[in-house]
């Protein structure tokens, strides 16, 4: 009997008094506004289950496929990972901002190029903090062509191809720190025939001093909010703002974005930070901003040539001009999410137990001044819980959102939500509540994010596992969790360790991606296409090493070169079965990646050690793989 | 429907055609020199089965805690990996060889000193190849104390402490290339009250000239044998050897190490390495290897310090002196495992389909001038199917071989090989056979490298998975499978797709670990025990910030430095409960790391970017965890 499992009660009962004790020390916890009444209604009713669920297996037969993708943000490990659902299982992690010695990211030329170098080589950065996965959409409904994912540590933003499942592209976001939220558009806001992702957006949580001088001006730290191309990948525009940006939404009409505000104080201590009764809900208006870079009416910061808008308050007073409007919502709120009916978006509390029901069709009558407070738009305010964050939908109306505090998930009906805040006290808005273990962060329904919304398998992500799986050391798993939704009540399916720490992710049906199992040698401008382009092209000092690889064999068996010589080894993997990867390792030279089938990769290092060094295939290919070599011969 | 699921038989019969068709043309399939009716004996019979097998789950509830743990090797990504099993869930990922941006491995000072640096500092190796994991014994099973891995990139040896799961050590062994198979020794030889592991062997498989002016002459080049201090990780001595090293096996009475050879030819193309029809298994006898370097009777190779005795064929006739025995297999074997009963070490053929059968017994009476030739100790030489690469033991007499060519496990009864090897062709040997997907290398069943073997589970490492799990582009997954072996029949239970490229593991009970989950302050010299010791200290251009963690905030809310400081930071998380991680991010400066309850952690980087630099907790610990910063100032 291992002796953890006899924790999880003394543990839970522990997290959530300290930390509400803590939070009640600071005057959180008190911070509702709702009358008590709200909690009796807040509770969940017992009604007869009309849809008792689907009840599908989590557990799949040996060789059965998954039917649901998940991107999972990689967290610390800057990758994106590919589940297959709802078996939970990670099928592969695709590297972006972080080096990976498999693939060889960071170490090809290619890779390198992608991530960031300084001036000797070196690649820039070799840390990250991914949080949020989101995909491009077409009608509303993902289109199988890109995802993206944030870096908060160094705000870089990757690209992802979902055909080959690679990052193609790195930008760095100037003049922001803590690039948190992301989103693409949904449609053009205004052309109606582009109704694909064509932006991308941004929000950077650190507001900084954005001159030199301004250091200790802490009324001078601002953050902005930064639309980057899909396409190009280039940064189009940024918006100077109030406050700072924590996560990121777009409407289904590409009309309005929006980012959660939780520090309109603009405190450098966390106590500052928390000083205001409400933060806000901040909405841009996209055209309006394209309009106003076209016209001319922007400035740049510093170095950077990227259009720079001013979306503070007191420069966007008059609805009829404003590029932005800033909605109030209760202290600190965390998670911003729009309903897959289009019409809401809904923040979620975090120090305030509050869900916010925001009406698109309202913020937009207010910018077009037929709203005369744009706090209007406020469709409901209701209490959830303790502590919650982020919110997900089943395309049923109903929305599931995690209460951190009360390790809960809460299951709620918006239109019950909005007649209970219209005053109708007997509209019982919570449907369900289901605890998890432990402390949930995100969580996301299949197709939540999506008008396709089926409200079948909810997942989410738990930051604490503690006693939920066998213990292996101080550092713990986090704990993924599934869910059936596809019934009235919730049912806990399944737990699943992941490493720290992934944050968000999205999950969508197989059939809307098709990917490809094997490159295209034209892929690649440096392919050697034929066994015969091979070998050992010196020019001076340069050395030019082409080689392909058929399992089990390198074409060029052994290659000399001579100390001190600057060696650029291409490799084309002329094997065409799936699956067909070979890997290609030079001792003491710190070279390893792999080349998958027709791929092709290069190296470039100094031949800096004479000797004989065993370059070697690393992934198992061929019954003759351990004898797949080439031998590098150093001449000294 | 998706396109990939109808792809199976076209693909398998595509790789087994192909490949045995290649190995065919090099006349390896026709290897055998088995007689026909070996073939027919191999059919798997058909009994009534008296064991029906346990049939338990693979699929856990929900909480449900896994009962054995594996430990698996990492390959590229150089880590090793805590499975949870019979559900296949990865626990935790151990950092050892290869930076790891969560934990903050090859960022942090602790660890940069451990992986092995640079004279500037930066890290020696970022690449490793990481193949096979095993874990210290006493009394013939795991005592929970260490656990070791090879890099075969860089010829690495790297120990991990199982009380903290964390590497603590790393070796880089002189005078060899391609460190493949290692393994723990099980006592020792001479004292028998030392029942517990002191010595881990290191098998290479690269032979390398080892005199500068050797790059050229083949007949030169060598490889080497290596005892590595199970404490004090030092190389203990060296044997220099014919041939080369592949897998590594150890006896359970201490007396024996031996290593598969699959390159007798000191072949350097791989048509050469498969010229003969035998290869060999390599024995040692520790006692006496021991006594020769005790007694002088050994030199050293260029700068290295190690003692290395001579292993060859040539200097080791006389069996009553002779350090090593060279028993012969057939043409490039694959691995060599030990039986739970301590009696035989197997060796499977890979380019011929056998498995070698050899008498522990017999080798001892060999080296005692008991037997006249050594291969009088191959007990039985016996026909399982194409391609066999390694073997499991269920500790009831049978073993489990797997087929690479074939994608096969076949079970077979040790004691009826033997007897059918010895003439009794009525003998059945071979108790079942089933398909797996596709390309087996490794497998192991639960316990099945102790004395403990319980044959309840067998999990099979199959190198290529196309078609098993959703796809996601060119890299595939490597598909782990879990076989219930605790009936006569097997029976498939799951797949689990994992990140190339694991190559072997080790199944035991949960009862056998005894995990730290919080670490003591102690444990680090440079622990910060009180936020009062916390500060900015300066001396000359060297500065330490000492800070403390403790949710939600980190001892200094501030903390400034000057443009072109040497910056020493340590933290210390004074947190004590248990999975209240924190992390310490710096945008720009490429810093993250983690600090577990109770730990330390420093790096050392150069403030030469003048600004405010919001560093940040990465782990999320609190519903404050977005306010926990603190704000680095660099002035200019």
């Amino acid at each position: 009997m291992n002796s953890n499992e006899h924790q999880a009660p003394a543990r839970r009962r522990f997290l959530n008094t300290a930390a509400a004790a803590g939070l009640a020390g600071a005057g959180l916890v008190a911070c509702s506004d709702k009358p008590a009444t709200a909690t009796a209604a807040a509770k969940a009713s017992a009604p007869a289950l009309a849809n008792p669920g689907e009840h599908a297996s989590v557990h799949l037969k040996p060789g059965e496929l998954d039917t649901y993708y998940g991107l999972w943000s990689g967290g610390h490990t800057g990758d994106m990972r590919v589940l297959g659902l709802p078996s939970g299982r990670e099928i592969t992690r695709i590297p972006c901002f972080v080096p990976d010695a498999l693939v060889g990211w960071g170490i090809t030329n290619e890779s390198k190029k992608i991530m960031g170098q300084k001036a000797d080589g070196s690649l820039k950065y070799t840390v990250a903090d991914s949080h949020h996965v989101h995909a491009s959409y077409k009608d509303g409904n993902y289109d199988g062509r890109y995802a993206w994912i944030n870096d908060k540590i160094n705000s870089r933003i990757a690209r992802i191809r979902l055909d080959y499942f690679v990052c193609d592209k790195i930008t760095e976001l100037p003049n922001v720190q803590g690039f948190h939220g992301i989103f693409p558009d949904k449609r053009d806001p205004v052309d109606p025939a582009i109704n694909h992702t064509t932006r991308v957006f941004c929000g950077a949580e650190f507001q900084v001093p954005l001159t030199a001088g301004d250091l200790d001006k802490h009324d001078k730290y601002r953050s902005l909010f930064t639309c980057v191309d899909a396409e190009s990948m280039q940064v189009r525009w940024q918006v100077l703002i109030d406050g700072n940006c924590d996560l990121t939404a777009t409407s289904y009409d590409g009309k309005l974005a929006a980012t959660n505000q939780y520090n309109v104080e603009g405190g450098v201590k966390y106590e500052d930070m928390m000083s205001a009764e409400r933060d806000a809900c901040l909405f841009f208006n996209v055209a309006r901003i394209e309009a106003a870079v076209k016209a001319g009416q922007f400035k740049t910061i510093g170095d950077s040539k990227v259009p720079v808008v001013d979306g503070t308050r007191d420069a966007n007073k008059d609805p009829k001009t404003a590029l932005t409007a800033y909605v109030s919502v209760p202290k600190n709120p965390h998670g911003v999410n729009a309903s897959p009916d289009g019409k809401y978006f809904i923040c979620a509390g975090k120090l305030s137990p509050t869900a916010t029901v925001i009406d698109l069709a309202k913020v937009l009558a207010w910018f077009d001044g037929k709203l005369e407070k744009i706090d209007q738009s406020i469709a409901a305010e209701v209490e959830l819980g303790l502590g919650p964050l982020h919110t997900a939908f089943d395309g049923r109306g109903n929305a599931y959102t995690t209460l951190f505090l009360d390790s809960q998930v809460v299951k709620w009906n918006v239109d019950a939500a909005i007649k209970f805040a219209a005053g109708d006290k007997n509209a019982k808005y919570v449907v369900d509540r289901l605890d998890v273990q432990y402390q949930p962060g995100h969580l996301n329904a299949s197709q939540s994010e999506t008008k396709a919304a089926d409200g079948k398998w909810l997942a989410v992500g738990c930051k604490f596992a503690k006693d939920r799986f066998l213990p292996a050391g101080p550092l713990h798993p986090e704990n993924e969790q599934m869910i059936d939704i596809s019934g009235d009540k919730m049912v806990l399916m399944a737990d699943h360790p992941v490493r720290g720490e992934p944050h968000d992710f999205i999950i969508f049906k197989r059939e809307l991606l098709k990917p490809k199992p094997v490159y295209a040698l034209d892929e690649f401008p440096n392919a050697i296409k034929d066994p015969k382009e091979t070998g050992v092209f010196r020019q001076g000092r340069k050395v030019t090493v082409k080689m392909t690889s058929q399992a089990p064999a390198f074409s060029l068996r052994e290659f000399r070169v001579k100390k001190g010589d600057e060696v650029t080894l291409i490799l084309t993997n002329l094997d065409k079965v799936q699956d067909l990867t070979h890997g290609f390792a030079i001792p003491k030279y710190n070279v390893n990646f792999i080349v998958n089938p027709q791929e092709t990769a290069s190296v470039t290092f100094i031949a800096d050690k004479p000797g004989v060094y065993w370059a070697y295939c690393t992934h198992f290919c061929h019954a003759l793989h351990l004898e797949m070599r080439s031998r590098m011969v150093v001449e000294a």
